[in-house]
């Protein structure tokens, strides 16, 4: 996706060779209309896919999500990492955090999810590819169907994109970095 | 707001007479249209304000940002609850929840607001107001301006509304609840 390479390139940064920094436009200040413009062109990778429902995980996936539902003109449902006091009975993964170093459990309503359900997941970044995972575990309880997986960013020099695709799964990343090293962006 | 009042007089559910469910089109499953709508209503209340950035706070507050940014095509910013530690220099607030029962401490990265920005704080939920008290503190920390705060839901019998009104701040609340009582909504 042009535009977002763009951005990439003109203000995404690079710390210690493995850290990329898009906090100025994706996860911290978000620009709205690249985040618009990546709903629909996630929307044209997943035509035919008759998706009914955009699955993500809070925060970050959250924008993404939203640009997502409204481009398929779909709801969305975001999976939260703490379950609230007011929830029913819901789906539970839980998801290895490499980036923190972490365990944490992520929740969905069973209210929300369905074997009628034509699921397409959506997530700012792509590195080890637990959360995507973990959100595959609970469509998976829910007797849901997983269409596709919609990335921003994929680290292309990280496992994730290879074992997602070797489980059989359709994943379309609208930017795939080739490697940090030298503290420079290498996009594929 | 008509359209809102409707989805919460549908959907919405009431427990324990105090607490408002809105999880299947807010802030758990999002319906996207009624996101883009809530958007463009804020646009209409915060005419001519210049506003050029939208403030608000994670989790539930980003899908209202997104909307609100994309209708005024500013820049979105949310406060993160935790600091990366990829983040440098930052504005911090401390807020208590009396939902959660506990404090936090929000931030927001000294990159993103400026003495130049005219800002419009937007958030789901208002009751007790300490969220928006603790953004307001940060948009001081940063000597930018606030224009104003729009609310989708207002606990109207609670007091946050009154105590910003009271410190001169511009609220809009899209749906204000007067009460929840006997487990039923009346909305103003």
């Amino acid at each position: 996706m042009k535009l977002l390479k763009e951005y990439i390139e003109k203000y995404g940064s690079v710390t210690d060779s493995s850290i990329l920094k898009v906090d100025s436009f994706i996860n911290h200040q978000i620009d709205p209309v690249l985040m618009i413009e990546i709903g629909e062109e996630l929307k044209k990778r997943f035509e035919g896919k008759n998706i009914n429902k955009i699955l993500t995980i809070e925060a970050s996936g959250i924008a993404i999500g939203i640009a997502a539902a409204y481009a398929f003109k779909v709801p969305m449902v975001f999976a939260k990492k703490k379950k609230p006091s007011t929830m029913g009975d819901s789906f539970n993964a839980n998801v290895h955090s490499f980036t923190k170093k972490t365990d944490y459990n992520i929740t969905v309503s069973k209210e929300f999810l369905s074997p009628e359900d034509n699921i397409l997941v959506v997530d700012d970044f792509l590195a080890m590819g637990n959360a995507i995972i973990g959100l595959k575990n609970i469509i998976e309880q829910a007797g849901a169907n997983l269409q596709g997986v919609g990335i921003v960013i994929e680290k292309g020099f990280q496992p994730g994109g290879t074992i997602l695709k070797e489980q059989g799964i359709h994943l379309e990343s609208l930017a795939v970095i080739e490697s940090l090293e030298n503290n420079e962006i290498t996009l594929r």
